[in-house]
């Protein structure tokens, strides 16, 4: 690995995100961090936020370490499991919430300096909350890559069976996938934990604070205001880097554990498969780092000049990444080279066809939004009955752009050669990697949207002037037009990595019946084949993974099922939450009047409490869900049940996931446009009508639709890990 | 055919059916049909319900007439169908349309003779509406069965082609599915027209007369009245009836076809095969028209003992039915007659879960129901998330109750041999065939509701009596408890019903590779197998039709797809409409103040006259998603694609089916719920609330929800029979 020039692209992609988090981080710290009061109310959300991580990091090392001793007697008491299994899922969860703590940590610091800023320059301002952004982008990015290469470093040289190439190198990046199960599992419960943190804070803040009560958004006088801002910070930051950090590994170690398998039997070649990813995600990193330094503007920029500048960085680092990738793919000499860049390109444009699908599905400058703003004349009803049929057709682009896109990968990366499965699948996990590969600084536009939102609350609720408010509004609407964009990045990955690791599944089964000392796989007819020379075919076919199996048909539906029962415990957990956050609210007004007259401060921290807790009892049964249904699939109906639910939670749990977020995102800025004066503007019927309709797509985009992104690919991901068990006790 | 005795069980069984209507339809004329204001009102929503499906069926005619002449064109001038085609698909779609006529004549006329009932007496009211309610089950049982068995006479008779056994047997019966092509368009445009229809009323009726106005339920008042009372006709009986008459007639061709595929080496076998379905239909209307006269009741009977007579008519029927399929199974001497009987068990036993699973998620005597109507008291936001949770987390046991039906039936009938694809599959629509075969009575049932409904309109229009108001409303509430299980086999007929017809498509394609001059299929590794002995596994094998193959992947995602995005064209149609509805009744307020005050009769002619045309104009739309969709993927992607697609689809639209419908049964309910008291009771802040949830819900449970379940199996039927431009044109 190590001879091979182009793989130091990796470790100086890792080196180089690392070197500029810390220099953006100490950037940010020495910025001033505006007034006493300021410093007041960001302690408040920076306590919250950290109280808020402590208690969730509590319960997640209880449940880990509960998991890593159940792998650690599959592995050491059943010898049906890798040894390094239990090490590996604990290392996920760890980096995943160390990414996690580094951007609440910048985060939380950053929006009150961002504050501080828009008191005298929009450019500064801009630059100190993109910048913070960046550090969580780029502490995402090297972290998941470091630890990609640190265990593939670590293995090739210390695994005494992986030390020879061939089927060696299959087991060490087929193993490197429980990394992803630990960060998976970590993910969803940051999704769905802060994903029921923030909307039960939201809820509860609007439904008493601005429908009963009748007080502006971010009014210190709500008690909610600082659970609502610490949801923020909670869910869109935390919740969203520790999504990609587990979108990224996966779709690296999905690719490297395909590329292993397509050409085990040509070790030169199966090395440079390996390496591939890991050089395109290095190369990733150095361009991101430059991305970022082409986001500035001038001061007094408008709306249209602050986007471009945002869109600059973007689509500069794209547009570099197609035109290295190619150099770095022929330098690598990999097989197949052009066609492999071709799955590159493939991955980079579906996500920019999905992102730009989400903006046009939801932005207020198009007719979806427009028209859904327009029934909320008619009242809540017609309100809700459009934006439910609107998300329910905006599934069209996206699902047709990732399908397009995954035959694109597969046939430019097979030679166009529907039967090469192997090189075909990796072409896929290719172009998941293309995609994320400016996560870095896709994601910092991203983490950039909360710390312009807070930065505003950090402004309103210590009355800064109109002029900082503006600023700060500019500022806070920019980052929901890139956050489109990042969604987009953020549901295509998860389509095409969840299919990369359907793959990988049969490569671990495959390594599990030869550790248990088969060597043949019988076929139709009484044929068999050497298991080690299988093709992916040929366990379809001993499998029988075909869909007139009546066994892949009932898993296809228990999966689609999964998706839409999850889907409904997170929606049904934000419900009651915020059932109880709405009761404390009411209390404090009642019992305490002289809070409605800005006499007492109302207490902030017994809201922030109750997020918390409910956050912290509802992650529970839905984290449940995904981890036991694989299993019992798996023990009950054996390998072919298990990828005909893995296939059917995919294709319904992705359908599913546009929906609720487009449906969610289309009623958020209906409601924004009729607050901008259309339909009666501000507190009039149709007003009330969209806020109903904001308040019910809350949990549908925030908090059910990000999580199925993770709950499809944390299902694969257990179905790998947990394969040595279906092999060995499943009842079919 | 003619030589087995019990194949005379399918006639006698349509003699009988058709018999018994024509006698309760006499029955019910001859009945009191009340004072003349009530016939005026009756006549009213009878010319309303007739000059709806007479523009429906223009439109349909047209529509027809233009599919059958591009098949004819296939068929004649390419050559790539057979010749029959046109005329069977124009036969499905006029008895189907005619079996709605029937149902919209009887129930029209018999709900303003339950009303003249409930004057005087309960057990004189149930006896005419539910006997009217069997007139259409029975009418949809024999005409579909009748259908059935004329093409097989007339086909094993006058066909060169099919004359002799074997093929000849398998030809004929997939030719029959084109019948079932056009009774699903038809039900499609009945189930879409008549759901957009009915809900375009509801909402514009309650929308501005209920909660604008604040003037009751079926005020005559209203100008959306009686379209709204119309629209019950139209889309419960009508659209329902179509529904029905399609699963039935699709269960049991694809139950002969599959029959006849499986056993098409065996002659003696495959004449039994074939017949089986015939003869436990015959014996299902036979014992339906028994069932229909064990629903009697005493005078004063309460809720409990009406449903209780209900229950022990279509229990009793079921109960026979088990045991006389076992009979007639033995008798027919069919190969694995147990194996058989027990798949006719599962289906029975699956549907009846599903409708307790429907009822429990749907009624307000249980948990789900209550929860959203205390959420109501948050309000319409929270009484939404609910509402949405719920139904989400309802497709539990429906779908795993399929899941296992599937599974059980067709290890029944395949020896508990999973590589038995043929027997297996033909047991799966079997258990199709069992579920339905009680349909004679259990469509009885479903449309008896909307007969009581109507009773009480035109109660409530005349100003009849508390007593008899109170009457009506007993058999109105008892009709929604029975429609949950009516439901319940609508869903899991179709999910059973769409697996049938996928397995059915494989054996389209040989026919139509055999008519092509093709003998042998090409499998892996270079081997082949002659056409006409190839198994199912094989055809897998040759199109590659597994879940890596990225074909079938993609297309999966486009069949999910298309279930969202055809449920969003709906609830957006009706949307629409109701909009349209909303404007009409506030004009006629406001230019006509006198109708508010009850002196002048609004103009009811109007209203009726928008929902016709919205239901025109909207039907199309999706309906041409359905037809267009199969034939896109089959001619871009090939039969690998169509597959993924029918099953992807399948799988996702089933789930989402049953999560629209309990959803909006759910909200449906809540109301009610609130309106006897609860939480508030009525006019109540939880009471407004509830409404909206209903509101919102209307279009989810009455128009996409049941619409999908049409959606599946016309995409497979289309599918089936485009085979042969598929097999001949398609790119891959």
């Amino acid at each position: 690995m190590l001879t091979e020039p182009v793989f130091w692209l990796a470790p100086a992609g890792v080196l180089a995100g690392v070197v500029f988090a810390v220099l953006f981080y100490r950037d940010m710290l020495r910025q001033d961090a505006g007034s006493a009061q300021m410093q007041r109310i960001g302690g408040h959300v920076q306590r919250g936020a950290m109280a808020y991580l402590a208690q969730q990091y509590r319960i997640m090392l209880l449940v880990f370490l509960i998991l890593a001793a159940l792998f650690a007697t599959l592995a050491f008491g059943l010898d049906v499991q890798s040894r390094y299994l239990p090490v590996l899922f604990l290392a996920g969860g760890l980096f995943s919430a160390l990414a996690g703590y580094v951007g609440m940590q910048t985060a939380t610091r950053a929006s009150v300096r961002t504050a501080a800023a828009a008191r005298y320059s929009l450019a500064a301002s801009l630059r100190v909350a993109f910048r913070s952004g960046a550090v969580m982008g780029l502490a995402v990015v090297s972290l998941g890559l470091g630890n990609v290469v640190a265990w593939f470093l670590f293995a090739t040289t210390f695994m005494p069976a992986a030390r020879g190439e061939g089927a060696g190198l299959v087991l060490v990046t087929t193993t490197g996938l429980s990394f992803g199960m630990g960060a998976s599992l970590q993910a969803l419960f940051a999704r769905v934990g802060g994903g029921i943190y923030t909307k039960a804070a939201d809820v509860g803040a609007d439904l008493v604070g601005k429908l009963e009560r009748g007080i502006p958004e971010d009014d210190p006088r709500n008690p909610a205001v600082i659970a609502d801002n610490v949801g923020d910070n909670v869910g869109d930051v935390a919740g969203m880097g520790a999504d990609l950090f587990e979108s990224y590994c996966g779709s690296l170690l999905a690719a490297a554990a395909l590329g292993a398998a397509a050409w085990s039997q040509d070790p030169a070649m199966q090395l440079k498969a390996i390496i591939a990813p890991l050089a395109i995600a290095g190369l990733g990193i150095l361009l991101s780092v430059c991305g970022v330094f082409l986001v500035t503007t001038k001061e007094g920029a408008g709306q249209k000049q602050l986007l471009s500048s945002l869109s600059r960085g973007i689509n500069a680092s794209a547009a570099l990444i197609v035109l290295a990738s190619a150099g770095v793919l022929h330098l690598l000499g990999v097989a197949n080279a052009w066609g492999l860049w071709g799955a590159v390109v493939a991955g980079l444009v579906t996500g920019m066809v999905v992102g730009r699908a989400t903006e046009y599905a939801t932005s207020p400058g198009y007719a979806p939004t427009r028209k859904v703003a327009a029934q909320a004349e008619g009242g809540a009803a017609t309100t809700l009955i459009a934006g439910l049929g609107t998300g329910m057709q905006s599934t069209a682009i996206p699902v047709l752009a990732v399908a397009v896109g995954t035959l694109l990968a597969f046939l430019c990366a097979s030679g166009f050669d529907l039967n090469q499965l192997n090189q075909g699948l990796y072409g896929v996990a290719i172009a998941a990697v293309g995609m994320l590969s400016t996560l870095g600084i896709t994601l910092a536009s991203d983490a950039y949207g909360p710390i312009a939102d807070n930065a505003g609350g950090n402004a309103e609720m210590c009355e800064l002037g109109p002029e900082v408010r503006e600023r700060t509004d500019a500022l806070d609407s920019l980052g929901n037009t890139t956050a489109a964009t990042g969604k987009g990045f953020a549901i295509g990955s998860a389509a095409l990595t969840a299919l990369a690791l359907i793959a990988s599944y049969i490569e671990v089964v495959r390594l599990e019946l030869l550790r248990r000392g088969e060597t043949l796989l019988t076929l139709d007819g009484g044929r068999s084949v050497p298991l080690a020379e299988a093709s992916l075919q040929d366990f379809m076919a001993h499998y029988n993974v075909t869909l007139l199996n009546p066994v892949v048909l009932a898993a296809m539906f228990i999966g689609a099922m999964a998706a839409f029962v999850f889907s409904g415990m997170t929606i049904q957990a934000v419900g009651r939450a915020a059932a109880a956050m709405v009761e404390e609210v009411r209390r404090q007004f009642r019992e305490d009047p002289g809070i409605l007259r800005g006499d007492s401060e109302p207490d902030y921290a017994r809201c922030v409490e109750i997020s918390t807790l409910g956050a912290q009892r509802e992650m529970i049964a839905p984290a449940l869900l995904a981890v036991m249904v694989p299993v019992l699939t798996g023990l009950l109906l054996g390998v072919a049940g298990v990828i005909g639910l893995l296939a059917g939670g995919l294709a319904a749990g992705f359908v599913l996931a546009v929906f609720l977020s487009n449906a969610g995102g289309a009623w958020d800025n209906a409601k924004k446009y009729v607050e901008e004066g259309h339909h009666g503007g501000k507190n009039s019927r149709a007003h009330q009508a969209a806020v109903i309709g904001d308040t019910v797509g809350d949990p549908l985009k925030d908090t059910a639709g990000p999580s199925l992104n993770i709950l499809v690919k944390l299902m694969s991901i257990v179905a790998i890990v947990m394969a040595g068990v279906t092999v060995g006790f499943s009842l079919l």
